[in-house]
């Protein structure tokens, strides 16, 4: 049995969290806007694999609250990481794992900014999911589930993946750096997460128009010219086979564009900012990933402002 | 005494027309869905400068009907120029000078390719006006209307210029050839027509963001290269002033954002579709402008599908 930390009790942690719990592994879960309710009501996760009712699952509306933990799971979007410090002191010790559950670039760096643990310990947990949150303590799963875990080595990341799999977790790779891995995961994000913000669509409609396809191409190579800047190389065929994956999805709303439809802050510097930033740095022109980026940060900000 | 017809009685057409029909000048009008308005009520043209009505302003619904004139104002969008073979058969022979009075590029080729015109007889128009349409034969003009004269030589363009001087209409130039101004107009319309359709916003709050405005001057150089590619030199201080002249203004609501708006199309071909081209074929790469451009025209569909 493995005791886990579960950073942000949303789509993405409710998931891992109650899958881990099933599998006998004691859970604790940081809830913050839903304590009330999942203190009293337990955690329901639906899921076409079955649902999880989890009544007495252990929650917590302050991080200060929970015990240590041998492997913190944060899933709390990336616009949240300015907690990361003090939830990591509560929750982590010299041998715990701590794997950012997040997407865009520079998380991990966060984390070990944020706290005094070892690069080693922090690794990259690149999840290909589709989940909403529906209501408080209530989390709705729809297809997928995948979870790439990248960084740290691999033998802290061999004895991870062996939990998540024995809890129903599909592990697709385990990679020693984390950071080539989070980098394709960006060539799927930028074009898809950010068109449907800008053009308030879904994967499909982008997919279904010869100029918006051509558009998500362009800035998939633009993230790999990125890369490249940073010693990562993507190659072509990897973009290729993300278009023909995206064409056999059914319609599907990027979690940013979610996140702009609620109000709530999008993850303009984690999934935007940040490669734009390290193209840069590395000298190499990113126009269409700027353009995004500046029109993401002015729709953020505008609504917030309203 | 000039006879003029006046193609589209919109924002622009209106207000060119009243002022020259003021002046004493007989001036046709092709009103379409306005026609029995403007037939039994008149046009009515409000101006800071002096307003002016024409009860009994020379109407017509179709262009067969209208007399052969000395000046041909095209003033409809360009996403009409489709009609301009049967419009500019009825109302211009050799001696008529057609003027297009519209954004974007090609305006004056595609007039053209749709009749038996010689080069010289049509110029371009480049009107810088803050006017809309408010009602059926109902025009407010709100700010600016001066126009520049380009292209058939100067000659042509001076007799043009003199009339329209007389009747109020400032001239701000007579330029040659039609082209060059065509593009200067560009690095204004692109960023600005385009970004606020995008964005959905105004002038005013693009240039109070660091990060858009960075945006509206990157795609104003995009098309400063697109022009050089051609052989027309903007000067970079040419963007410059744009920048700081769009900073005076007031808020302000480029037309493509007025036309998406209330759902008519928008001039995405002119304005955009164009000079991207015109750099494919120049062998410049405008990344954000292609961006912009396939974006508006996916907008455009959506927009007229629903």
């Amino acid at each position: 049995m493995t005791r886990y930390a579960v950073l942000g009790t949303g789509a993405v942690g409710a998931w891992y969290g109650a899958r881990l719990s099933r599998a006998g592994h004691d859970v604790h879960f940081l809830c913050r806007s839903d304590f009330d309710h999942v203190r009293t009501q337990g955690l329901l996760v639906e899921s076409p694999d079955g649902d999880i009712h989890l009544p007495h699952a252990q929650a917590y509306c302050d991080v200060a609250d929970m015990p240590r933990c041998d492997v913190a799971l944060v899933a709390w979007k990336t616009t949240s990481n300015g907690a990361l410090g003090p939830a990591l002191h509560a929750v982590a010790d010299d041998t715990t794992t701590v794997v950012m559950l997040q997407n865009g670039l520079g998380n991990e760096a966060a984390a070990l900014a944020a706290s005094d643990r070892e690069p080693g310990q922090v690794v990259a947990g690149l999840s290909f999911i589709c989940s909403h949150k529906i209501g408080p303590g209530h989390v709705r799963h729809l297809d997928y589930g995948a979870v790439t875990i990248a960084g740290g080595g691999t033998d802290r990341g061999e004895r991870l993946a062996a939990d998540l799999r024995e809890a129903g977790i599909p592990v697709t790779a385990v990679e020693a750096e984390a950071e080539p891995a989070r980098w394709r995961k960006l060539v799927w994000n930028v074009p898809y997460n950010g068109l449907c913000v800008l053009l308030d669509t879904t994967t499909d409609a982008l997919m279904a128009d010869d100029g918006t396809r051509a558009e998500v191409e362009a800035l998939m190579h633009e993230v790999r010219a990125a890369a490249a800047s940073r010693g990562i190389t993507i190659p072509a065929e990897f973009a290729h086979a993300m278009l023909t994956d995206t064409d056999r999805m059914q319609s599907y709303t990027p979690s940013t564009k979610l996140d702009y439809d609620r109000g709530a802050r999008m993850e303009v510097d984690a999934i935007f900012g940040a490669p734009v930033r390290a193209a840069r740095i590395g000298g190499v022109d990113v126009p269409r990933m700027a353009l995004l980026y500046r029109s993401l940060l002015f729709l953020d900000s505008r609504s917030r402002d309203g």
